[in-house]
């Protein structure tokens, strides 16, 4: 008998027939003999209508930001729902069940109305209720302060929750069913010889998501990392009947079981960026320092910063950021440059940039994979705009119009393809 | 400075334009200075679309009785997102407003899922709210057993909630806003000439509520009696710039203040009645007493039962029930014939009836307005196929064919009709 928490998101909850769907499996597991605990997030698009009803309500851009505990209120209706339905669905199947919100679940956060942390869970009443013998429906993304008002906990919240009570109930298992029946060494929509990747660690599982792979959310990958929590990420729209789901989807872990590392594990990319390009501030840990101050009192993120020399004293720096900031890094560099004295820098703004992330812990102490990386890209024919690296990625920012063959060069070259289907030979 | 509850139906929070309205108002009465508790409904068609979804996840005819706990769970879904957007606009109109689940708002009831009790209103969170110079906005028609399980009321749950609060808190007024200006003394649909009461005792409304009058649910009615709340019934749809409320709708209260009394009050009525003719049981009480012992075991309600002496110690009793409950009455009856040792009585139903209730306190002490109303009917040429009297009612059962017309000749009658609008003279 295993303790397995599953959590089912938005697409997986959207229809009537999708809920019972869900409690079928759901109920295969109960008859296993596995205790297990349901984690839901809203349906299908209920959060955007919801969020869409509360603008036309307030006549405001955002009325989040304006309304943050009554947009928290609001928005917990919404996994309300979707777990009275799939605990109903459930009771159908023969299967006693009971919906719990994150208040009853004592999913205890912290005050940061529509993203807050979790400080603790007290999963007692939801080990009081597999404990006897009944299915927990648990509703993600919400949870209560210690002062009892409902919070929610803002991006990639359902996994977050979900990774949360399988670490506090000490699960066996952490099961995320999604539309996508794992994670894939690239986009399989933009490289159609990826393959879908059986293990991945949780270091790689964190660069791949930051880098724009949307299947698993960072946040909650890290909370895997913190407490040691493997998790699985399978498909709920494949039917595996009445075997346990070992061995499908991708299993984020902290050690990977391959016998055979590929230098990359996975390639993952966005779209949006811009480098600007400065030249005349002056060289120096001050200015790049200052920079950084600067964008963050905007509250402007910085993808990346790189600086060269220049001449006279003077450096090139290199800020690597979203499209959309641009004007505002050009006002805060002015600012800057004024204060170091030196005003009116050369600036260059090139937009339109996607950047693509290449992850792999088999880079490390394996030499050449960033060399091989830039002849892949010169072979076929991508200029590279920046370029960082970390211990197990590297990041480069390409024209967003290459973007694709930049992907499918990186992965045919790096071996990551997919066997060809072998034809049957009768 | 007063302290308001005011409760607004789910007509009136049906679209973001009607809870704008519903802001405005509440915004006006708090910046008379007035402390202000509003309690919603679920937004318009919210609650069967719920129930919709839930019997399309459970493929059940009726998904409450085989899942009221998740039942609960699911519908109390709709005022919470009531509530946040009424909270919201209040926000807008730059008057501080909080919403508060039923739970939140420490509506204790018993555990009966889908039809729960209030057994307590602890309202301190709620007065510390108004105290503090915030609007409260308090679900309608959800509470919170001993146990923290989530419950609803049942029907006529929100006009309940906000009672029960007003009580609690002791309020100077109670005021349910709905999509009609207070209490006729007729359906205005079926009577034209009907007029709004101003003033109208507990038990009047009691007495209409129960007879098919919708404006408010008896339920909500009786705890003001018991209370001493008095209730004023309001039109969300009119808007009466910077006044307060007094003198307009219809104000429910213990003791109406008006100068000049009429025999009646108001009529109500509702269709879909039958009379059941039961002949050859026999006489003495223990017959009528088996025939609703009988009845209550089989929950088959009973709306009205007299007897007459037939032949040979044998009775007439007639039956007057719901129409769908014809043919369980009769397995009943035969039953108890049975028992009585009279087997086989002779069974005639006759369907297709209305029951019209006559509803005024003036008629006690007032001789003559029972045959007032049977000349007033016989004149219009319809029959009386059953009736009934309490100290401030006359009920009778016509045919629903003929509903409208004798309505009419009744309003017209004992001289309700509004009087014809005068012609301007300018």
């Amino acid at each position: 008998m295993a303790l397995i928490v599953q959590k089912y998101g938005g697409t997986s909850v959207g229809s009537p027939e999708r809920i019972r769907a869900v409690a079928a499996r759901v109920a295969r597991a109960h008859r296993r003999g596995d205790q297990v605990v349901v984690v839901v997030s809203a349906m299908g698009d209920t959060t955007d209508d919801l969020i869409t009803l509360a603008h036309l309500v307030t006549g405001a851009e955002n009325a989040a930001a304006q309304h943050p505990r009554e947009m928290d209120m609001l928005l917990t209706s919404g996994e309300r729902i979707s777990m009275a339905l799939v605990a109903m669905a459930i009771c159908r199947e023969g299967v006693p069940a009971r919906s719990l919100t994150g208040s009853q679940a004592a999913i205890i956060t912290d005050t940061r109305h529509t993203a807050a942390r979790i400080l603790e869970v007290r999963a007692e009443r939801v080990r009081e209720t597999v404990e006897s013998g009944e299915v927990a429906i648990v509703a993600g993304f919400q949870g209560v302060s210690r002062a009892r008002e409902i919070t929610t906990l803002g991006r990639g919240g359902s996994d977050t929750t979900a990774v949360a009570l399988a670490c506090a109930l000490g699960a066996d298992r952490c099961e995320i069913y999604t539309d996508v029946d794992g994670i894939y060494s690239a986009d399989p929509r933009r490289v159609p010889a990826a393959r879908r990747i059986p293990e991945i660690s949780h270091a790689e599982m964190l660069e791949l998501a930051a880098a724009g792979a949307q299947v698993m959310h960072p946040r909650a990958v890290d909370m895997g990392v913190r407490f040691g929590m493997d998790i699985r990420v399978l498909s709920s729209f494949v039917d595996d009947a009445d075997q346990d789901e070992s061995g499908r989807g991708t299993l984020i872990t902290e050690n990977p079981t391959l016998m055979e590392e590929l230098a990359l594990t996975g390639i993952a990319s966005a779209r949006g960026f811009a480098t600007l390009v400065v030249r005349g501030l002056p060289a120096g840990m001050r200015t790049p320092t200052e920079v950084l101050i600067g964008m963050a009192e905007d509250g402007v993120s910085i993808d990346m910063i790189t600086e060269a020399p220049h001449a006279d004293g003077r450096i090139l720096l290199q800020i690597t950021i979203l499209e959309e900031d641009i004007e505002r890094t050009q006002t805060v560099i002015r600012r800057v440059a004024e204060k170091l004295g030196a005003p009116d820098p050369v600036m260059e703004a090139q937009g339109g940039l996607a950047r693509i992330a290449m992850v792999g812990s088999g880079m490390q102490g394996r030499p050449g994979v960033y060399a091989a990386a830039f002849r892949t890209l010169m072979e076929a024919g991508v200029d590279v705009e920046a370029v960082s690296t970390s211990s197990i990625s590297i990041t480069v920012f390409v024209d967003a119009a290459r973007e694709n063959e930049a992907l499918q060069a990186l992965h045919t070259g790096f071996g990551l393809d997919a066997p060809a289907a072998v034809p049957a030979t009768a």
